[in-house]
């Protein structure tokens, strides 16, 4: 059985020998205004958590190697709030691009973008399309919420209204879970039902995130062991995506 | 009742009245590869089609008026067959922002980017999510086929594992319909299932578009008549998106 | 005798067929203000029509794929009267390059760009001139009323200080003939001489449009009998140029 | 007394208040090969764990709040070895620029970027000196190395002539002090002088990096006891400069 | 009487008195091959003692300063010959712009790009257009050749097919005046008539100028005094645009 | 024994031949604010004048080609005076690293950058490095008051706080030996001592320049004699610098 390994921790020799047959795992998080009551670091540290319990599940099948996670994301809309470190659209493109490029070089022949922040959805499947024009290789990009959305109704009983939301009853969840003591005792209620974006097509407003003061949703509603079991799920669904994808 | 009016047949005083209380469209296209047997400009042409018969319907209850229809896409995943002219990724982000801007200087409040090709999602949905950052302005982004999915399933028998596919019986079926003589007479057939992409998370493969010739199912399952049922159950459907845009 | 092809009607193997031997054109168009009495759409349908219509002459000696015109321009001029859909200057420039770039990759071995509006005389000479540094192919690119300057004044009687000017006398004919419903009654009416540009250099001035309200010179002498001859003379000369140049 | 913070463990509201009288720290590293023996992390690592240090000792004289650490920096010279996840020079100039402008935004007047890689030096200062053009701020930039230096010397009796070096002497003890699991038991060994740059101008061989291996002297040299000791030297010192400026 | 400036020899008081009233002069030239006979500097050489000669006609009668003359231009296509330093199309663009909008910030009103190199022709028409969309001033761009042309054919019987041409008779008389230590004694002869560019429309070939040797006359034909009358010409003429331009 | 070469004064011809063997040195000045008393091409004519200089010394023994010194700088710090041309960040380090590329295409297999200009050092840098990363050529970058900084305190009694300061004793010295008449008769005085960068990290501040009147120190302390000793030492070791680099 495999041990989950991460980049930074294997040295250049390592890393040469075991890149071509191991999936190398890139995660992206955001360090951004969550509410008035969840920490900043709230996606940088979902999906680095994410990745490594994934990690070790799937390094259970596969060769898997995570590299460290970018703290920081396409954030520019929560700019309005302070709290938020954000690159701009063709930065965050193009650092995406190139990290995947690296990893190429790097001889990885499968890479996957495994994201934890709604901002970086679109520029992390560019990266991923634009790098297999010219290289031959194998790259995917995923949101956890999304490889593990059917799980989260299914197994852990997520309300599909607040999946994923921002700074709502399933992020303070998780975060309640994952480091209770950076959610403030104090959470904001709401009485309006999830603010729920077009299924079939993306509209978007100036002044949308003030008007609903940062958060999509009741944070109250939230619950430790929900989100313990949030995580779990996700963890367990991830794993599996991986070790499905490295098997296709 | 309004009659739809085309954003280039109207001089500079008319738009300067019109446009802070008319839906801007923006028809986004591409000109393109799609299989043996289709014309390249499969994309713009139906986009440019799906528009006008929209805005005809729409034009009875919201003031709407149809921009030039831009015929080119981020296509360079079809550059490999020739036939194909596309900006790159950069390029057209850089283009579809500022097609809005422009927009949003002629003074309207409501834009709505309609797109007819897979590979320009993403880019038009970085453009309206950029504009709203610093202009007081809504903006929208929708493809046909996922405006009018649900409609295409229930109301025009269409195979979901094909919607809309590329160069496959969806397309293939609409282009009949729509400019029959511009569909070859030799159409190709698969016996495969369609090529289904991963609904979860975004798979890419360097060669995948030259593995299956260019297309995504087989086009030889196509029909003029299912064609011509799904066109209008697309304007339909993107008329009412619109309405109700405007509306919301 | 050969007949007129467009690009966007033929498919892929069509067009890797004719590509090694035939010229591409591409038309590229501006959608902008055009005083208060053209509609907006002014140069784009203008070049497109002059691209059709020489093509269907040019078509008679040599072969000829008309790809779809470029309906927007670089025209950030004329955003401050409204009316006006424009890309920025490097933009534009990066458009034109990489559209010439795909006929290249298409396999094209001579390129015509032809142009309708004056902001993009320089960007397209660019794209031409730079593109051969690296492919072996030649590339032209000129404007309508550049290449057909002599005959319209020698066989049209086009006065050459109106030529072509913006929104003026001349493109007001034009219109005219073209789609004179596109065309306002009440023509403005100017007693000064045609605004002139020095001969020898570029003098620019802020301001300068506003000045003389967005055309250059009386758009009430406009006639729609010249108008027509001004576009056969045109389409004849232009047909000319490209015959020529196959044969060069 | 206060305690130190971390930018990502608070929230947009506590971010807020404190960031007009704080002193903002971004830690920037680099993932990329060091030598045959050191964890590609090393550089992230270290100016994770100064910073870290550091901030607890500024902590108790002046406000002080940590931002996550970049862990990607400008390293394309070692990408020939593998192991190197690096973005480009003008990539990384866009990225530190617009994360000191982020912290502008969310309200800081005092940044300090602290470096871990010597690639990122002339980068970062460019960035401090550009937002400062147009915003009412300070902003410093420095790599532990120099601003420890002389303390090392003489506190920690270091070699000049190796400091910081690549994967050296230097390195390799930090390295085995701060976690000796990422050093290769196998340590290089190296009879020649340290590699010595110029010290008047910048001098730049192509192949360079390659025909010393990737370490600029010999890490064989390391010790566990001398690393731990660097670290409190250079904890002290920059925790040090970073009290002189905040009261300066 | 005023006497001509030098922007480099004043200091900043002296340059913001003058500036609001003063021609501010930017002469552009190139470094690059110049046939097997000139010296490479060419272009810059040439513009600058035009701009200089023309500076000192000019004082006489308008207040003006000359900026020092950059030496570099837009030459990619003469690389391939080796003896070039040229900026890329994008570079000299932003070049170009740049030193205009300083000009600008520095107060200047009214501004001349005079240009030495035929690559340079389009980019600084783009540098001068787009200064005036945003800034209330007036600024011109213009090559010697182009300005002085109808002087050069009727004062100094230059012959019209050779203007200016590069590296030809024209350019070599007028080194031959003014530097004639930079010429080579062993001058290439050329029967064929001189290359001419099509006159209605820009036509660019792979190849061209190595099929051409990199000269488009014969450099045999040069005068030395008939160079020193193209320089009077060119210098009278482009003072008098000067001084009518202020007076414009 | 060889003679000192300027790029500018050859032929292709004559460059393609010495390429290959010969340091090819490019001087990069600036033309900015120098305080109320220098002229503003200070670092221009300073750089031009010490390559010259060194260069006449170091064609004793080593093949050395000069290019036209560059007249502008990175100084957009110094704009807020008027009396600058400046290019910004990115463009200046595209122009850099375009004009060593054209180098290395002319066939040098050494180049050396001069600098004349404190903004330009951190993109000179970039320069070499980036240009190594893909070329086998070596490629330096050095500002002259680095290079000889310590011979300036040797032998030339300089004094190292103000070694090289902008605009005060030092520039004032050499600016009154190399051409008296561009230095105001009224030189301004400053007590205070000598404004001191820190010496281990950068430190920026908003409005630094405008609060020290654009001179670092006493003007009046400048004398032309020990002017005319400062530039003997640069030249010499500069020229001795670049001997070494050739024998390295």
């Amino acid at each position: 059985m495999m041990e989950m390994k991460r980049f930074a921790e294997l040295n250049r020799e390592q890393l040469r020998e075991l890149a071509p047959t191991s999936l190398a795992v890139l995660p992206i998080g955001a360090t951004e205004q969550h509410g008035p009551h969840l920490a900043t670091g709230m996606d940088y540290f979902t999906v680095e958590s994410i990745a490594l319990e994934a990690g070790e599940i799937a390094s259970r099948e596969i060769p898997l190697i995570v590299a460290p996670a970018l703290p920081f994301g396409s954030s520019h809309h929560h700019l309005v709030f302070g709290g938020t470190l954000s690159l701009s659209t063709e930065t965050y493109r193009r650092v995406l691009y190139e990290l995947v490029e690296c990893l190429v070089i790097d001889g990885f022949k499968r890479i996957f973008l495994l994201n934890g922040h709604g901002g970086n959805q679109e520029l992390m499947q560019l990266a991923v399309r634009d790098i297999v024009l010219t290289h031959p290789v194998r790259a995917a990009a995923g949101s956890y919420w999304n490889i593990a959305r059917q799980d989260l109704i299914d197994k852990a009983a997520a309300d599909p209204s607040r999946l994923p939301g921002h700074a709502g009853e399933f992020e303070t969840s998780v975060m309640l879970s994952l480091r209770p003591e950076l959610v403030s005792k104090d959470l904001p209620h709401r009485d309006a039902n999830p603010v729920r974006l077009p299924s079939t097509y993306r509209d978007e407003r100036h002044g949308f995130w003030k008007d609903i003061n940062g958060h999509t949703d009741s944070p109250d509603l939230a619950d430790a062991a929900r989100g313990a079991n949030y995580r779990k799920v996700i963890a367990e669904a991830v794993a599996k995506a991986w070790v499905d994808y490295m098997n296709s």
